[in-house]
This record gives structure tokens, C-alpha cells and sequence, in this order.
């Protein structure tokens, strides 16, 4: 595929400011960017980093190509000294951040921005945008995929959000412990396992349910998943081990009360002698749906509309403010807008997730300059991304999922709690 | 730029469901499918369609070329005559709907899809996501736009939602009313007017506010909008006037209390004798808000993640239902799936707005086969889309933008009540 670029995926005063700041000559200064959340969305205990490598993919396609600069003059956004720096663009700065899948809280720095303001200042809506969707997407999933404890989550909101935010989410959901999507193009893309059978429009195109479940079976073989639910429950389960005998993959409930249900079809599958028959679970669900069912015999569940718009949180709430820059003299100066609700901590920053001897999360060490003396069961947070313009981090998509796992895993036990809460590590900023 | 393929914008199950379908025969079967929502998102009085031409753009995009069927044959997701059959897909049906910018009520059927079952099927996931989310947004920005009153919305939300999403909404909001977007991609794409000036980081950047501003003016000259809440708002504006003369064309507030600062630095601008100065506001508005400033001086609004997110419904609920198919005898049969608590009405259907003869909105009329006598005053809502695989609607951006004007001027004035309540007009359906 063509790489597309994300020049134009920027807010219109981005370049205002820039062909500004050309003529008043301080577009060079050196700047420090943050990119954090003031909070966690409304309850939540803590947050997971995701859209990392997207955004570093987004750095890489950031040109100005002649599309791009004939659309910017034709529009007169800004004015020709601007348009001939843009289409030299290229990051050359430095950008730090939080490893994809890593836990994060209030004030953690997602990503340090470091180059000149021209260069940083452009990055700032595109970056958060990948980071916010994919941020909101992982942070919901991560609790689902706790509260499935252990059993399998397949993503299927593709129909439920814009469709290349289905494919970002996809990928966000696998990052959070999902299993699979059924989105087909973040198979292609991203390389997640993607899954699916058949819908009720299926049995409705056939003359009868058992017809349906026979051309399902003939076509996909007896391992698959026939929908149950299109007329009559307790019927249909009938007919689906009938037409495809015991060894049925699994069995799927859409509607209803599924808790009820599962009990049922468990004890006509196993009257049937499909003992190994699963039951899938599909129907609205979200995180506290999903740790209702704890109690059924459920297998797995599919996922859709709450996932993909984050479970009532479709955006974290991410920002992107300048914490410092070159002062005339050539010094670095920590600045921070005053207005009172929205406090923003200047200066360039360190994290580190402080950690008791067993390995479970205190706090949220942030602060400026030198990090505070490791005992060796802290660690730092950022990690290079882009180094003088060039990408470092090349963290797979396994590889965040496993970050995600292990970051999750040391989280004190509050963090896992459904209900609406604090935090479940504090954020501490030192030295001040 | 080349046109990207739309077709793995698609649950895995639409690709199973065909190859079983193609396998039993019944793939040919001529079918009616049917976009509609159930319900409007909770308390909403109306929804807007949005995303039509969006929608028909990606039917014309959706083809399997050899990367698509390349990955869906490396990943064994369907059968070689099943990925045959996709080689050659075209589809050839009608597509019928509701035109863009039309309000739309529980029930609506916003597309009606009339082709064979494997044509019409694949096409689901796309539709729903393109719909669902458009819909979403253009039904929050006519809310956003009637509660401004006439005063000009300017859509800034990019960076709270994923980078694509962005640049759709940018263009929902355009079709609700709203005048203008921040994000430059859509300009390009759409031809949406875009604006923007600056933002705290560039008064941050500076020495001074004073030279901040000093050089915004002079870059951007003297009709700019300046950002006055970076510190001090009076001595803000006292310092705008200063450098800008009484000439300035605006002043932003992005924090606090958006009416008691309005309403003093109106005061402040006036004393100075900049009385043209014009005021906007920023700040996570909504619906809400913008009708609580109703009363401030206040010149224009900038939304931002209320817009972007659908203001509490990031999705509208939207679902393609099989409503009608051919039977083994070739007569067309309505069909519904039974379970209890999702009730579908089967068949192709027609819909009619009944007016009064003043032309007030009374009903959506819907119902299958002939419509009732029409006495002059009602209008019938669906329009042809695609006519034997052919587009044959070609409404411009302008044109839904003018159509959504007109439709939420016809409805009764319940539909512009902020508060929660039942949709404005009731559905009726006829000959049941």
C-alpha cells in the first residue's frame, strides 16, 4: 500500500502559529512538548497506553508533499515562506515515551516531545489523536479483558465506530488481552486473528433453520459456531447438534438474559452429549456484563458497541502542552499557561513506576531533571522512541501485548475493582 | 491520491457466510436489506443521516484486488471459489435512502439494499460503520447549532478522536450547520472551510505576551484572533487592544467561566474602544453550555470533544437487517428474526414525513409496498442511491447541508428542546 500522508491530519492554526513564529524568529527555539492526561476517565483505576507505533508510523508519513502544499496555497492557509519550510519537513527532534500497553496514571508524560517549536508544534493534533482514540480503546478492553478473567474476548465493534477507527481498535483491544477481531482488515494490517461465522441473516435467507445450520456446517465444517438464537432457543440448539452431532464447536447466544440462557443451553448440550460444545456469548456486553456472566458457563464472549467507544469513555482526555523552552539567553525555561482549572507542571520530566520488593505498583513518580535513586525494584518509564529523527522503538504488537500483561499484573488488587474509584497507585511529584 | 479498496472494512463472518451461501445455493437468492436504528440515542428528539456519500464512495471502493485476496487466502479465511466469486465483485443492486442531512426517527429505514444475498451481505459492516458514525455526529451538531442560535459553530475536536474519525466528523458537522472545522484534511477533502490562529503554546513560546501577540498580528495581520487566557485576561486583552489597535478582529477564551468572562471583557473591549472586537469561546462546550451562554455576549463557539464524541452517543445503534428474500418458489417473503426484546418489521418498506398544511413535521409514515395517498403536503424520503450498480445520487456537501436545514425547520418546536423527552414526531406503521 501506498504509505498516505498525515500532514493535513493538523489543526489549521498548527501552521498559523508556525508561519508566526517563522517571521517572528522564534520557531527555532528549543521546546519540550508533553503529551498527558490532566486524569483518568471519570472512575477508572488506571489507564493503558496504546497507538504508540501507530503515532511513530504517523511521524515517519508526516510530508508535505506537492498534493499537500498545491491543496495549503490554493486554500491560502499560509503564506509562501511557510509552504517552502513545510516541504522540507522532516522531524528531526528527539521523542521519549511509555512503552505501548504500559499502565498509566494522572500526569504520567505518554510522550516527551524534544526539537525545535516549529518542528515539535505540528505533531501535536495528530499525535493526540491516535493516542487518545487508542488510549480510550485499550483502557476499556483492559478492564473487560480482567473481568473475563482469563476467558477469551473477541473484539466485534467494527459496525459500531468510523471504520479505520475499527481497524485502530482492533489493534488496541489485542494489545489489551483480547483474543481476536473480526475486523479483517486489522488482520491484514496488524496481523490479529481475526474470527467469525455466520449472522441471523443467514438462517433467514434459508427456507429453514436446519437448512441453514446444514450449509453452515457443509461450508465451514463441524468445528464452527451456529447462532442460536434467531427463533427458538431450545430448538435451535436441538437442531444444531442433530445437523452437526456432538462434536459442535460452539453454540451462539445474541439476545436475552445470557446468563439464564447459558445455564440452560449448558444442560441441553450436555443431555445432548455435547460436552465439548462451547457456548459464545454476544449482545451488548461491556465490562460489568461480562463479570455478571463470571458465574455462567460461558466460554467466551464477543464484544462490540462498548468496546469500540470505550465503554462510556471514547476519548481520555490526553493533551499536548510546551512544559519548557530556550529562553532568549539560550537557557531552558520550564512554562505553564496559569489558568486555574487547567494546572499543567512545567519542565522536562522523568517517570518511574516505584515498585515494593514483592513487585507491586506504590506510585507514580514524576518529576524534573535527575530521576530519585533507584532500590532496584522501580522502574523508568520512558523509553527513546526517535532519536535525532530517526525511530528506535520497534516494539511489536506481541510485544505489547506482553507489556500490557506484565504491567497489569503488578498493579495492586483495587485496580481490578469494577466500581468507580480513585486511582490505584497514586501520582507523586517530587522536588517541588 | 488512489483510491484505497474498501472490502476488508468487513467482518470476517460476511466472507463465511458467503462461501456457506455460495456452497447451499441460496447466495443468489434476491434479498432486501435494511438500515435502520431501533431507537434514537437516549432522550434525543430526532437524529440526522449523515455519511451517505460517504457510504456510496465506499461501495464504489469495495473490491477484492490481488493484496486483498492475497491476505484472505495467505490467512485461509475463505475458500479459493469463494475468493473467485470476490475477484469479480461489483455490485449490481439498487441501493435506496434517505438523503443526507435528512432528520431521521425510530425506525427509518435510511437504506434499503436490494440485491442478492452474497452482494448485498458484504456490504454490511461498511455501511453500518460509515452511518453509525456520521450519523452520530451530525445528530449532536444540529443540536449544537440550534442551541447556538444562529451564532457560527466551528468544529476544533480532531485530537479527541481518531485521526480518520476526525476528518468525518469535521464533515458531519458541516452538514448540521456548523460553519467551519480546525482540521485541515478535511478543507482538502471536503472542501470544508477551515480556520484556526493559535494556541497557548505560541504566548507560552514567547518572552512576553505582548511580543506573542506582537507577532502573531504581524504574521497574520490585524483581524486574527488572539488567545487571551494564557495568564491574566483583563491585562490580556489590555495588551490585545495595545498591540492590535480596536481593529482586532477577535479575542478567545478557552477556560473559567466562560458568561462572567464574557460578559467583562465585552465590557473591557467596548471601554477601549474596540467594539467590533468579536468574542469566541473554547472550552468543552456542549450542547449544554453553548444554550447556557445564549444570554453572554458572545460571538461565536468552539467545539471540540462533545462534537467529536457524539455528545454522550458515539454511536447511533444503527443495524442492517435481511427484511425480505426470494423463496425456493421465487416469491419475494418477509422475514423477521423472533427474539423478543430486538423486534424487526419485515419487508421492503416506503417512508413518508406527514405534514400538516403548514408544513409542520406530524408523523414518519412507514409501511410496505404502495405508500398511502399523499395530499400534497407530506414528502417521500427515499431517494435512489445506486440504480443497477450504478450511483445515480450525487448530491454535493452544500446540498445536504441545505437539506438538513430544511428538514429540522419543518419539525415541531419539541425537537428543540434541550431536555430529555420521546423523538418530536412518532413512527407509524401502516397496514398492521
Amino acid at each position: 500500500m501506498q504509505p498516505v500522508s498525515t500532514a493535513l491530519l493538523t489543526d489549521h492554526y498548527e501552521l498559523t502559529m508556525l508561519q508566526a513564529a517563522l517571521q517572528s524568529g522564534t520557531a527555532h527555539r528549543r521546546c519540550v512538548f508533553e503529551l498527558f492526561g490532566r486524569r483518568l476517565p471519570d472512575g477508572r483505576r488506571y489507564g493503558v497506553v496504546a497507538g504508540i507505533g501507530r503515532a511513530l508510523d504517523a511521524v515517519t508519513a508526516f510530508r508535505f508533499g506537492d498534493a499537500e502544499l498545491a491543496d495549503l496555497r490554493s486554500r491560502s492557509v499560509v503564506d509562501d515562506a511557510t509552504l517552502a519550510w513545510l516541504a522540507d519537513y522532516r522531524f528531526s527532534g528527539d521523542i521519549w515515551g511509555y512503552a505501548e500497553g504500559e499502565a498509566y496514571f494522572p500526569g504520567s508524560p505518554l510522550m516527551v516531545v524534544e526539537s525545535s517549536f516549529a518542528e515539535g508544534v505540528l505533531l501535536e493534533t495528530v499525535l493526540l489523536s491516535i493516542l487518545n482514540h487508542d488510549s480510550a480503546i485499550a483502557s476499556a478492553a483492559s478492564r473487560m479483558t480482567a473481568a473475563a478473567d482469563g476467558r477469551p474476548c473477541i473484539e466485534m465493534g467494527s459496525r459500531r465506530t468510523q471504520e479505520w477507527s475499527a481497524v485502530a481498535a482492533a489493534r488496541a483491544a489485542y494489545i489489551a488481552g483480547f483474543v481476536a477481531t473480526s475486523n479483517l482488515e486489522a488482520g491484514r494490517r496488524w496481523g490479529v486473528p481475526t474470527t467469525g461465522t455466520a449472522a441471523h441473516a443467514f438462517t433467514l435467507l434459508h427456507d429453514t433453520e436446519e437448512q441453514a445450520f446444514a450449509a453452515q456446517v457443509a461450508a465451514l465444517g463441524t468445528n464452527t459456531t451456529l447462532l442460536v438464537d434467531t427463533y427458538d432457543v431450545t430448538k435451535a440448539v436441538e437442531t444444531a447438534i442433530k445437523v452437526a452431532g456432538p462434536g459442535l464447536g460452539a453454540v451462539r447466544l445474541d439476545s436475552g438474559d445470557l446468563l439464564v440462557q447459558a445455564r440452560e443451553v449448558r444442560a441441553q448440550l450436555d443431555s445432548l452429549g455435547a460436552t465439548g460444545t462451547k457456548i459464545v456469548v454476544t449482545s451488548d456486553l461491556d465490562e460489568f456484563a461480562i463479570a455478571a456472566l463470571a458465574a455462567g458457563p460461558v466460554d467466551s464472549y464477543g464484544v462490540g458497541t462498548s468496546l469500540v467507544t470505550g465503554s462510556g469513555s471514547p476519548t481520555v482526555g490526553l493533551v499536548y502542552k510546551l512544559v519548557a523552552h530556550e529562553a532568549a539567553d539560550g537557557s531552558m525555561l520550564s512554562v505553564a499557561k496559569a489558568s486555574k482549572d487547567k494546572k499543567s507542571v512545567g519542565g522536562r520530566k522523568y517517570a518511574m513506576r516505584r515498585r515494593s520488593a514483592s513487585g507491586v505498583a506504590q506510585a507514580e513518580v514524576l518529576g524534573i531533571g535527575e530521576p530519585p535513586a533507584n532500590d532496584g525494584d522501580d522502574r523508568e518509564l520512558l523509553v527513546p522512541l526517535i532519536t535525532a529523527g530517526e525511530r528506535v522503538y520497534d516494539a511489536t504488537l506481541q510485544d505489547a501485548r506482553e507489556r500490557h500483561a506484565v504491567s497489569r499484573a503488578e498493579l495492586p488488587p483495587t485496580a481490578m475493582q469494577m466500581s468507580r474509584g480513585e486511582p490505584c497507585i497514586p501520582t507523586i511529584y517530587e522536588g517541588q
